[in-house]
């Protein structure tokens, strides 16, 4: 099973995490992001988006780093991360629609200007990042994961970017109880580091 | 089942549309969003990111409008919306990011400034709207719905921002294929208008 990946990507990071987790194996294809593979063929014609990740699996192709999670857990990684009942699945799903938005637009974008470069507005971001980890922490005062009262992909997607968010001069320390769950999250077996 | 409700909102229209859609029962509540009540106790404490919609079904609580089409799908639904098989589901995240994210920032955006004064950049907005609509319009020349070859609550998800687009002044009619798509939707039994 094939993973197209960029090391410094939060959201190939998310796939890597939990694959790591899980115990699944992947094949890590590197992509020349620099000079734009991810927006020519053949990788254009797997995802139209001209995003990564992309997972291949035997030919079955899922892009988006949220979709290639629940597809990982639901065929490889057992019950334990993506449950089969709606409610535990709308429960994770809360909190992937959380990164793709919420954390997307403050920690993330702000890491993509100061890491990257991209012409995004980062004080904006910055401003926007207080109130997403406040959430965060609120939530996990009450919670010791995010989803079902165990480690799910809801932590898997969420967790990449909130230990990548000092790279976008992101200050987290003020958080205590995210820093109980990254600290529970590291001490999982087989953690991999971003 | 109780949905917090707000009349001109994309994401309270995906979970209208998909209850129509599914012969579901709900019960609008409305809420006083010019006055801020979304942010305040009791909603508040309900979605602590204080937005709408939010789904009170019988005291379970299921904030996100894409959660809640998961969860109303899978509970009330049937597999013919949200099937049970991860392979599928995954197809169908592919979507719901799609809207989380590429949406959202483009036509969603676009509609929020135009109809509503939010304080975004709606230039920036309406210059990512064509590369957009041209993904959904090509994805849609060789499929009939988004994902596995019938309607799923992916295209409720996708369906109301892409309808609601030229509120933000989001011309959609050059997008053939996303028409004829958009058509299908609206034909179907129970479809309920924005």
């Amino acid at each position: 099973m094939k993973l197209y990946d960029l090391g410094p990507s939060g959201n190939c990071y998310k796939v890597r995490l939990f694959a790591a987790l899980a115990n699944i194996d992947l094949e890590l294809v590197p992509v020349d992001f620099a000079n734009g593979a991810h927006k020519q063929p053949p990788l254009s014609e797997l995802n139209p988006l001209g995003q990564l990740p992309i997972l291949d699996d035997g030919g079955h192709i899922v892009r988006d780093s949220q979709a290639i999670l629940v597809y990982l857990a639901g065929t490889y990684g057992g019950l334990a991360w993506w449950p089969d009942n709606p409610r535990g699945q709308a429960e994770i799903v809360q909190w992937l629609s959380f990164t793709a938005n919420e954390i997307q637009q403050s920690l993330n974008a702000a890491r993509l200007v100061q890491k990257f470069g991209y012409p995004l507005d980062k004080a904006a971001a910055l401003e926007k990042a207080p109130a997403v980890l406040k959430l965060l922490d609120d939530h996990l005062l009450r919670h010791d994961w995010l989803a079902i009262d165990r480690p799910t992909i809801a932590d898997c997607a969420v967790y990449p970017y909130v230990a990548l968010a000092p790279e976008g001069d992101v200050d987290i320390t003020p958080y205590s109880h995210v820093a109980r769950w990254m600290a529970s999250i590291e001490s999982l077996t087989g953690y991999l580091k971003p």
